[in-house]
């Protein structure tokens, strides 16, 4: 407490430090929040809150390194992996998830899979072979080939928050908006999964092929979804049954309400399954089936709490990042690394996008391909954020001799790059692709609304007519039916005590769906 | 994030095992409302909820101790005094200032100060005397003067949090709930300052006289206060002129809303201020000017958001303790030194209170003496809980050959007694004292709101009658009416944008004041 000026020892000291410490990083999150809005008001698309706390971040962290900052206050800046990983990570997911309109996620889902599992499979493998190619070729600084997947499985992790809070303001596609957020959620937990294969790999040299990393990542991810399901339902069952409801049992009913995620986040990662994935899909559920179980007030207060919760989270991790990145020593005598780096990650990215898609345009209907524009936003949304940053801290552990170094370094200048530039032009290239919400969109939003949340993704491209609008209704209905029939017929009966979401599948449901598309902003 | 079970090195299993940690906690935190719910819907008061979660701490962490538990995982369990002093213990003191009703703590303003400077002084010493004493005559283990002085100084920290919520369940009245409740919080303060200092005297035998931390104690109160008041007046002139309470910017709003208690907590512990203290001003300040400049959503959700908040740091810190308690090392050699330092505290609350109550009885008029049912009730309210344990853990560092550890093992005994007999037994108390909301209460809630919130702490035993009432509403007009006049005609109208507070003070308000009295369960 330090009651007293002269009085105290050490440990009033270190809390002394900690009061400083913390009281700088709220004086960067008010700025942040007060800057963001300010931009927001005036439409200034150039500069989204998360480059503004990246930026807030940077200039203290500069500012703090030039000045003759104490240590002990430094201490509370740097950027733990764990502090990320436990508590910042999950209020963002459980938010995205959480907010989103499920059912364009649900009818993208093979895409999305086939993104974020192959898709960032091949642009991790390509990142390494071009960067131990560049190497070979003393282009730039020549890493062993196993590091230069390591880095390559780092880089390809994308990061949801600048492009999507971007997406949402601007108001774009369903379909495209579904693709980014899911790939850029789940391909995560496949650089993780890959980034951590690979250092095994460097220390072991165990014999484990690629397939098997596959192999095992769907394992994860088939467990991790269960998990997260089955909490999901947990919670529907308790609140259906509890009696919450009431109105002086409100605190009670939240205070639970709110440990259900983190339950399921922790119960992923207690039993070495991805978190992420799980406090995804335990979002989705509870949004579905728990939600409708809770009171009114109740309702209102876990909506408002966890937009409030992800956005400190999130507006959090960026400033963090910034202050980290000024803090730590780089070692900047590889400029040519960096540079080759970023032009091998948008040839990786394109690879990676271009590819998946045509996989998928395979398999898809005409009237459901993914158009080019799509495929052109979804390329140029990668972004690189705070789980590349994580990664790329964890790497200086795992390998010495300064190879973490100069990765560490390339990862924080990527980062920085992208979060300013393609956070910066994102609202450009939607309007410039034409994915932007316009007068065409509205006309997107009245039918996606008639037509029971389905839309085809090839909408505008197709050139529609009344026709071919009932063909794709009646594709899409055979596609879902089976999931829509469970859901009504047993899951909503079983989950919930209310009804009326069966009312909400035969009407249009303005209401409900600009909460789960706009809430997040 | 552990994502394939074969792969991950030492961080991947670090975190898994923070994972498990967390989740056994969340666990405990689900079961304990729970629990907590059952035990009070069957109005079974002899187990409130703090009692409840520390015995499901104590009776988890006595499992894990028998259990081969992993040290990484009980690492996740160790009370850290920093993580309660910085994350835990503010928001507990916020959502006290902000669900009190300002007028009967102000009104009592003096008595608090009272009991909680020169009172736990008084016991403090006593207590080390005591001991002391004891030492000399063999009765219990013989501690140098210093230690015994500092344990007298931990052992005075009173806990608010379970009497406080039993006082709340039953309806008490609110001169009584305003006396426990500003020393149970002041007297926080007032017992670090006092073990800092001897702490201090013990290393380095400076030559600081008691009277020094008395004045000391004084400027960081009164330091820690013009802080407080000074950031919940800035957030209210914030919140009135930056015109954020439309609809959109509700989340905005309120993210600022939450930040500036924090920002107050951090302000006062950088400047070696108390952070307590200040908090609580802010508190009572941000609930009287700044949440009027709220828009009706951010008002109903800032409420239950503070609510939530403080519920679960509640709750986990009792269990927390619990589990520590049950995990940490204990001298149990020296039973004798438990038993009569037990015999001694309760010697030292009782000269502590009825001394202060008689000093202020000679101050106060005849018809606002505290009455005796009131001074044993007081008196019977010294729970101790996190603030003396944090401390007690502390002194197993200050203090090393052994010294420490009996203090520790003496300070968990009492918590652990303490919490479950007084904490069982205060219904019944405050039912023997006749303090509790029967009809006489319900007749002085009503006279309570037509008065303006002013009523004599001795209205029940001074017979009232209709004459001795006006006289007593003109002495206490005249006690208040300087900040009365203040407030209603210069802050409000200063800090505030609207004129609602000018209409309140003139009629009843019974709305109002089950709001601030009662929301806090």
């Amino acid at each position: 407490m330090g009651v007293s000026p002269a009085v105290g020892g050490s440990p009033a000291k270190e809390q002394q430090a900690a009061g400083v410490g913390i009281l700088l990083q709220i004086m960067m999150l008010v700025l942040s929040f007060v800057l963001g809005h300010v931009l927001r008001r005036h439409k200034f698309y150039y500069l989204p809150e998360a480059s503004a706390s990246l930026l807030i971040g940077l200039i203290v962290g500069g500012l703090a390194n030039i000045s003759d900052t104490e240590t002990s206050i430094r201490a509370w800046f740097n950027f733990h992996e764990e502090f990320f990983f436990l508590f910042l990570l999950p209020p963002i997911i459980f938010q995205s998830g959480f907010s989103l309109s499920p059912k364009p996620f649900f009818s993208n889902f093979g895409a999305i899979v086939t993104f974020s599992i192959l898709g960032t499979f091949i642009a991790s493998v390509v990142t390494g072979v071009l960067v131990y190619i560049g190497g070979r070729m003393y282009l730039m600084f020549g890493l062993p080939f196993v590091e230069c997947l390591m880095f390559g499985a780092l880089i390809s992790a994308t990061d949801p928050v600048t492009v999507l809070s971007i997406f949402q303001e601007l108001g774009t596609d369903v379909n495209l908006y579904a693709l980014v957020f899911g790939e850029s959620v789940l391909n995560d937990a496949m650089a993780i999964s890959l980034y951590r294969t690979m250092s095994l790999v460097r220390n072991h040299a165990s014999g484990q092929n690629f397939l098997m990393v596959v192999v095992r990542f769907l394992e994860t991810f088939v467990g991790s979804m269960s998990a997260g399901v089955g909490v999901g339902f947990v919670s529907a069952l308790l609140f259906k049954y509890a009696g919450l409801d009431v109105d002086n049992l409100q605190n009670l009913e939240c205070c639970l309400f709110v440990l259900f995620p983190y339950f399921s986040y922790m119960l992923a990662e207690g039993v070495t399954l991805s978190g992420i994935v799980s406090i995804l899909f335990t979002a989705i559920v509870m949004k579905h089936y728990t939600y409708s179980n809770l009171s009114e007030n109740s309702q209102r207060f876990a909506s408002s709490f966890f937009h409030l919760i992800s956005s400190l989270a999130e507006t959090f991790t960026f400033i963090y990042m910034g202050f980290d990145i000024a803090m730590e020593k780089h070692s900047w005598s590889h400029v040519g690394f960096i540079c080759f780096s970023i032009l091998f990650i948008i040839v990786a990215r394109a690879v990676n996008v271009f590819s998946c898609a045509y996989l998928v345009n395979l398999f898809r209907p005409v009237q459901q391909k993914i158009p080019s524009n799509h495929q052109k936003a979804l390329w140029y949304s990668g972004l690189r954020g705070a789980m590349a940053f994580a990664l790329a801290l964890q790497s200086v552990h795992d390998l010495p001799e300064g190879h973490g170094q100069i990765i560490f370094t390339a990862t924080t200048a990527i980062i920085v790059l992208t979060v300013l530039l393609i956070g910066g032009s994102t609202g450009t290239m939607l309007e410039a692709l034409q994915v932007v919400g316009d007068d065409r969109d509205g006309h997107l939003g009245e039918i996606f609304e008639a037509n029971n949340g389905y839309v085809a993704p090839s909408y505008i491209e197709a050139g529609p007519s009344e026709n071919r609008f009932k063909t794709k209704l009646k594709e899409f209905h055979k596609r879902t039916s089976s999931f829509s029939a469970l859901d009504k017929n047993y899951l909503t009966p079983f989950f919930t005590s209310q009804n009326e979401d069966d009312d909400e599948d035969d009407e249009p449901m303005p209401s409900s769906r600009r909460e789960g598309f706009m809430a997040n902003r």
